[in-house]
């Protein structure tokens, strides 16, 4: 039998709103693909939809900018209180250029900007921005209890967003928030076709699964931020951003 | 309509000796998944087999190490021999730790151990090596030809890797060989879903693809290197390697 895998792009998903619920919508999506939850499906959540339901919206006239915000900001030459904003969200600046300021987010990874995003975003209602959740894995696992609780099977799910790259051009997706699978996927021991001892011994399994699922996102005005996943798999081991982050010591490229 | 995608790796993919026909095994496996090719569709194939078949195995009892070799390979605790390789197959040496060596590969990409692996290598006629293809670029585009002449239709190929990254754990799969769809998407210019231009503006098409094609290689003993993917949607524009290049001055992080 040929190995394979089928991802889905849930249909008619509704522009989310502030304390929206959206494990009911993740339902009333997979109903509308025609899809019912099996054991092993995972289900791919864009950032976006999370945040947004999470209310991680900030109104940017809300925000005063600190001095090392303003000193930021004329560097990078961005909106003091989106500095403000990317400051409180990191613990580290990186790299820094003009539209550009590259961070280690609370959360642990490199990434842009703090991840914080205006595209995507209603601005009738003044100048928002929208953050990252506040807790992606703890995102990913309410959403997984909730479907499990609706359906009876228990999903992986995956929170994630799209992250530019040393070395090479064009973001990719990549995961923030984990649940019900491992992030990274130890393969150590596992023979090679040969018998002997595998070299490359752990596989960023979330996040190519993260990519995988970017693919039928898109990233314009397609609107389609959750994915369903079937045929990936996976040794049953719960994890969490944390496998995926590089320990500081271990990175060569900070 | 839900947008969907459909993944199979192609069973019963022999082991793959130099000379092999690989396109002619690849329409073998095509027909042993019972598929038949249709316009758009993605052929991803690992980088091992294609090396294998055009027979860029090195034998490292042929290889006299120069001073410069041996010099790294004592940084580097790594076998001479195994390092003057890298060497040849490198622009530059980026970083050097026991047991990696991080270079620019003559291809362009940033790699370790200028991707020469011996791993699902058959060491029973010497201690062999793998160098990566000499043009993948190319090795997909004659690929891509010889499946047209076969079949009718003009399908994408994808020639991958497995890199590990800057900042985060694990491998993923990436694009080092692209014919027939864009390596990046440039989505400049469109609307999001409130009409504003969009900022994040350039996905690594290419690289989300091998990865999800990574997904059901697995990178062991399993030996499924090639995945036939349906369902991607992707502008006519036959790209390269060199699409996902980050230019070296527009690089933060060397």
């Amino acid at each position: 039998m040929a190995a394979s895998m089928s991802l889905t792009a849930l249909p008619g998903f509704p522009r989310i709103r502030p304390g929206d619920d959206l494990a009911a919508l993740i339902l009333e999506g997979l109903e509308a693909a025609a899809l019912r939850l099996e054991a092993g499906d995972v289900i791919v959540v864009a950032q976006k939809v999370v945040s947004k339901a999470e209310g991680r919206l900030v109104d940017l006239q809300d925000v005063t900018p600190s001095a090392p915000a303003h000193e930021l900001a004329e560097r990078a030459e961005k909106d003091p209180r989106l500095v403000e904003l990317i400051l409180l969200e990191s613990r580290e600046v990186l790299r820094v250029r003009p539209g550009l300021i590259i961070v280690e987010h609370r959360l642990g990874f490199v990434c842009a900007n703090a991840g914080i995003d205006h595209s995507n975003v209603d601005q009738a209602a003044g100048e928002r921005v929208l953050l990252l959740p506040e807790d992606p894995d703890a995102s990913a696992r309410r959403l997984r209890d909730r479907l499990e609780a609706a359906c009876g099977v228990r999903p992986a799910v995956l929170i994630i967003d799209s992250h530019g790259r040393a070395w090479r051009m064009g973001t990719v997706g990549v995961a923030i928030g984990v649940a019900g699978l491992p992030a990274l996927l130890d393969l150590r021991g596992r023979p090679d076709l040969f018998g002997r001892r595998l070299q490359v011994t752990q596989v960023g399994l979330a996040d190519e699964v993260a990519a995988a699922a970017s693919l039928l996102m898109g990233q314009a005005d397609e609107g389609c931020p959750v994915v369903h996943l079937r045929g990936l798999r996976y040794p049953p081991h719960d994890g969490s951003l944390a496998e995926l982050l590089r320990p500081r010591e271990l990175d060569l490229f900070r």
